[in-house]
Order: structure tokens, then C-alpha cells, then sequence
């Protein structure tokens, strides 16, 4: 008898665990937000991942749960574990992923080193804070933000007056989370997959590149990386997913600072879109560990297979243009390009694919998964 | 709106569409020959593939029509090409993989290396190929034979008394064929993807070890295969594909015999067993390739992305020893070995899954490979 897992959230990160899903073995059970998402070959139901009773009859069948985003309510996710469902990650560990406050204070706690930050529920916090860093500061709100929304630069405590009224708003009350804006020369991003029984494998640092606060390339393994960085990522990696007892995939986004720090920027408990050029770039690809991780399986070997991948996403066009038609010159041009795409209607600035190239030379690498992937841009 | 490749047949060759087409963003349709079959995730039909009405209401909504078997009768395939229906590989090209003594009469024609062969419609006959060959020869019932099955090598006419008898019965009448028994030290297999516009894209030439008639391993490419051979063998597959009109992967069976010569064995025009190794060892693997080619889209880069690739079947043991309970342990003492399972019940003898190890050391790729496999073997 197969194994079964539940994907709670139909998008692109549930879409690519059908391929290691089917080669594993593993019957995918997917809960979709709507008919005709990404991940709609394995959605076995369509509803709202809000409503307890929605969720709990999805997971009454399957073995392990487990999630294409981190936005499950924490209510649901104790009804789950209330009725016996294996959730992995757990309830505390995605408290983590869901709160940036809660998430800087357990990293605090567990010594990683970030950036100076606070939690601040007054423009009068916000202005100390400014004060004591040089007048600008990065703002967040702490819940429901991601890909850039919910991150404001601010030069000025009046600059984050509209988040502190819908605070006062909130039943649930809080803070905004207000961080020092880090002199950073790149973002890394390190990647750990993590069994309920403990074993853990690093997959190697890499170099995220975004744009307009989206992420639109990585570089695996990071260029230039010294053996101390990337032992130092790898570090900062086994410790969260250890001290936050995360299951599943973890991806720790991270500054590199100018004077050669690495701090954390953020953290993501699910296979993250720095990780997408595993899939081609390494023995073992991301959305298969992350199946491993949480069914409490061995975990498969994260070593590249080549010197270089190269992971640009593919940002939608104009409506009118159809994938598709692009998609035989992409072909053409660039034969050992892998272009994966996500059955997601093209719109302007919205990931609907990415190109992943492997191979010795970096140069080469980079200049084929972008000349692949423009085929597809805006 | 996404393409639309409908496979007749629910084995594992469908089955391992799915992965590539998810990736390539094109509706996989699966017509299977019953419930629970391996590639039942993409089945939207369950029905006879020898009723013309069953599968022309299968093909009416796809764009093309491909195969995970060359069993499909000529009057269907005829029935589809009325109705307008793209059939890749078409029936001409099919009727070569159908029947054997097409084949080999078609083979001549093109010059192509082969055994020496005859169409034998009695004892007589027989007796007489085996008088000028040695007194032995491999005798194959034109159709409907695989891994092994309508095979026979016989040392007397009496010994095919039954095949002839069965001739006599059969409707469709017709002869045996009867083949050298070839000297050969191994079996290579060449792989090549051909599109119907006419591009075409060779694999390396791979070593395949048959045990029982039926294949237990591959290596990619072929160990100590020379230049002039590894030629050799892409200009069979390329000639082959050609004369024949082949569209989708094409595989040419041949035996490399002690004198240095590369002769045909057998033909399939679907992916096969011997570029399984593709899937973890090549850009493109054949699986995507397939499609691609049957699709008319530009063809991937087949290269091999490490020095070694080995593939070991699995086949399966006792029905009482479960597949996922041998998993873990394969997992554990093997993570760089890629295991792919078929979803099928075990059943001794049966192919229920394979293995895929690539690296830089030949004896230790194929240790792993073996290692792995046999977690699953009898």
C-alpha cells in the first residue's frame, strides 16, 4: 500500500512534488484553493485551507500533511494535531514561519546571528528605533507577508502610520516588526531538510539575486563562497531546523554583509523557490527530500552533480502572450536548458516558470538559463 | 491552453511520462487497460486498446497520440489516421515493431547489419536454415513476442512443431522467423528521438545484460565502446529511424559480436528499458524527450550530465514482501541511488521498479546501482 501525503495548497510547490511523488511511490493528495490550480493532476479536493472541518476531512486519509505555503491558521493546525494528523512541519515550528517576531525572538534565544531589530507598537518606538540606526530602517508587518509585501524602507516613523492603525484595528493586537536595513553585498539563501527522527542534510549555500523584492535567479552553489561561509550557512541552517524542530524542508534566507557577516533575513518551512535548481542541479531535488523529510524516510544525497546550476524564474507576460508559444524558441535555442513550468495563466510580474542550467562553467551556465528564460519575460 | 498527448496503455512507460509532463506543462491523457494500473494518476479512460470506437473517443481531444506499447492493432491505428487523429509513431512505422518479418525484410532494404535471416513457413524449411547455419538458430514468432517470450533457440525442426502448428491455425497465416545464433560478446542498445518534421537527436550507445531474457542492466554510455563503434551505432539509429518514418524515441537492440561487427536484434518505438538510465543521467531524459518528439517541439539535449550512469531493474519478489518495507533500508545505506517505483504489485519475475546511480567511477556507480537493487530483488 502506498504511503499518502497531503498538500494543503494547490500552487507550484505542490505541482512539483507529482514528479518525486510518482517515482517514490508516494499517492500525492493535494487541497486546492480552487479548481484548475498548478497542482491540479493531484488535487483530490478543492477548498478552504481556513476552515478546520475542510482540512480535517482532507487529512482523515493520508499518512502525513504537510503544506504548499506556511498559512494554515494555527487553530486549524492544533485541530489537526488534536485529531491524531501527523502535520510536519508542526503547529510551533510554522508559528515561526507565520510571526517575524516570534521568529526574531527564538533566533535570538538560539544565538543566530541577524540584523539589530525590534518589536515596536508605537510611532514612538519606531522613531527611537530609527533614531539609534541612522534614520532609515526596514518595517514589516509581522503576519501575511511574503515576495516583498508587507517590507516598507522607511526614512520616518510617519512613514508606517497607515500599519500602525490597521494594528490598532487587529483584534489580535501586536506590534510591527522594525529591522536595521543591513549594508549587504548579496543574499544567500541555505537550504536543510529535516526528519521527525532527527537526521538532517545541508544542501550548499546559494546566491539569490532579487529584483523589485522578488527573487529572479540563484546561483548554486554561491560563487565565490569561502569555506567559512558556507560552513558557517550550513551551521546557521542545522541550528534553526534543530532548535525549531522543523520537518520538512527549511530554507533560511541570509545577508552577506560587507564586512563579511551572515546574518538572517527570513525563513521559509517548505521547499522555497532557491531551491528550485535541485531539481535538475543535484542527486536529490528538493520537492523529493522534502517528501522523504516529512514521511520520516531516509534522506537522498543533496550534492550538485555538476560545478554549476543556474535557476531564472520566469515572470509572466502580458495575458495575450500564451507560454506556450514561446516555449518552442526556448527549445530551440537552448536544447540543454530545463525549462519547468507551473500551468499558471500569464500575468504581468506573476512566476508562472523557471529555467534551470547545469554545467561546468559558470559563465556558460548563466548566460543559457537567462537567454532560456527571456524567451518567456515581460 | 496547455498540449494535449494522449498515451494508449497504462504501464510504466505512461507512468513515467508523467514526471516531464508536468515539467513541460502538457495534459498527459491515459488510456488504461484497467483501474490501479501504473500510470493510473493520468488516466482519464479505462477501455480495450483493441476497439477501434474505444480509442478513437480517447483520441478525440488530444493532439497527438502516442504509446506506451506496440500493441495496438493496424485497423485501429488505420481507423484513428481517418479520423484525423495524429498517431506518433504512425501505424507504418509501428507495423515494423509489430511484426518481425516486416522488420527484417525492411532492414534489408536500407542495408542495414543484421543477422542472417528467413522467413520459414515449414519444418522444411527451418531444417534447411538450421543445416546451413550450424544446426542451430533462434527461432521468433513474428508477433506479439517480448522480453523474451516467442523466442526459441532450437537444434531441430521438430523443436518449432508446435509455432508451425499454431501458424497453420492462425487466420492471418504467414511464416516464422528463423535467425542466425549469433556469436555476440554483448548487447548494446542506441537510443534516438526523432521529431516528424524531421529533427533527430542520438543518445550514446549503452551495454544492456539480459538475465532470463529479459533486461536486468544497463550501463550509459557503453564500457570500452570505440569511436567507430559508438558511430556505428548512431548511424544504425539514425538510418532506422529515417527509413522507417519513426516519430518519439526509437530503441535498436543490437548485439556486438566477437569479430567486431554491431548487428540488429530488435526494434521498439516507444521509451525502453535500456534509457531508463536517462531519466537521472542525461539532460534530456528519453522520457521528456518522447514527448517533445511525438509533440513536434524542439528536442532536448540528450548528453549524459556524469561520466557513468547504471540502471538496475528491480523485479519483484514473493507478493507478500511489500516494496515501501524494503524503501527506507535501500535509502539508508544508498542516497545517491534513484529509485523509481512502477506502482505495481510484486509478482516474481515482474518489473516493478528500477534504480539509477550516475557518477565519475564506473565500478562504483555500478556497485551502488546493484547494492540498492537488491533491497527489492527475490
Amino acid at each position: 500500500m502506498a504511503l499518502r501525503v497531503g498538500v494543503v495548497g494547490g500552487g507550484q510547490l505542490a505541482r512539483m512534488m507529482i514528479a518525486p511523488a510518482v517515482e517514490l511511490g508516494v499517492e500525492l493528495r493535494v487541497l486546492a484553493e480552487e479548481p484548475g490550480m498548478a497542482a491540479s493532476l493531484a488535487a483530490t479536493a478543492v477548498g478552504d485551507y481556513r476552515d478546520a472541518d475542510t482540512v480535517l476531512a482532507f487529512a482523515r486519509d493520508v499518512d502525513v500533511l504537510t503544506f504548499d505555503h506556511e498559512h494554515v491558521p494555527q487553530d486549524v493546525l492544533s485541530a489537526l494535531v488534536d485529531a491524531g494528523v501527523a502535520v510536519r512541519p508542526g503547529p510551533e515550528a510554522l508559528r515561526h514561519a507565520q510571526d517575524k517576531i516570534v521568529m526574531r525572538t527564538r533566533l535570538a534565544q538560539l544565538g543566530m546571528p541577524q540584523p539589530d531589530w525590534a518589536a515596536v507598537s508605537s510611532p514612538d518606538g519606531l522613531q527611537d528605533f530609527l533614531d539609534a540606526h541612522g534614520g532609515r530602517a526596514v518595517v514589516k508587518t509581522p503576519r501575511g507577508g511574503y515576495d516583498g509585501k508587507g517590507v516598507r524602507v522607511v526614512g520616518a516613523a510617519t512613514e508606517a502610520d497607515d500599519w500602525f492603525a490597521a494594528l490598532a484595528e487587529d483584534a489580535r493586537g501586536g506590534a510591527l516588526l522594525v529591522e536595521e536595513l543591513v549594508d549587504f553585498s548579496r543574499e544567500l539563501a541555505q537550504q536543510v531538510a529535516r526528519r521527525p527522527s532527527g537526521q538532517m542534510r545541508a544542501y550548499p549555500v546559494v546566491e539569490t539575486v532579487q529584483r523589485g523584492g522578488v527573487c529572479a535567479e540563484v546561483i548554486a552553489p554561491a560563487p565565490h563562497a569561502s569555506e567559512r561561509c558556507m560552513e558557517l550557512a550550513a551551521q546557521i541552517g542545522v541550528t534553526i531546523a534543530q532548535g525549531l524542530d522543523v520537518t520538512g524542508m527549511l530554507a533560511v534566507e541570509l545577508f552577506e554583509t560587507t564586512d563579511e557577516r551572515i546574518l538572517v533575513n527570513e525563513l521559509a518551512m517548505r521547499p522555497h523557490n532557491s531551491g528550485h535548481w535541485s531539481q535538475d542541479g543535484a542527486v536529490t531535488g528538493q520537492f523529493e527530500q522534502h517528501l522523504r523529510a516529512v514521511l520520516d524516510l531516509p534522506l537522498g544525497d543533496p550534492s550538485p552533480h555538476a560545478p554549476w546550476s543556474v535557476m531564472v524564474n520566469i515572470l509572466g507576460g502580458p495575458a495575450e502572450d500564451s507560454l506556450d508559444d514561446r516555449f518552442a524558441a526556448a527549445m530551440t535555442e537552448h536544447p540543454s536548458a530545463k525549462v519547468h513550468t507551473y500551468g499558471k495563466a500569464p500575468r504581468p510580474g506573476r512566476k508562472v516558470g523557471h529555467v534551470n542550467v547545469s554545467g561546468d562553467d559558470l559563465d556558460d551556465v548563466a548566460y543559457e538559463a537567462r537567454a532560456a528564460a527571456s524567451f518567456f519575460g515581460d
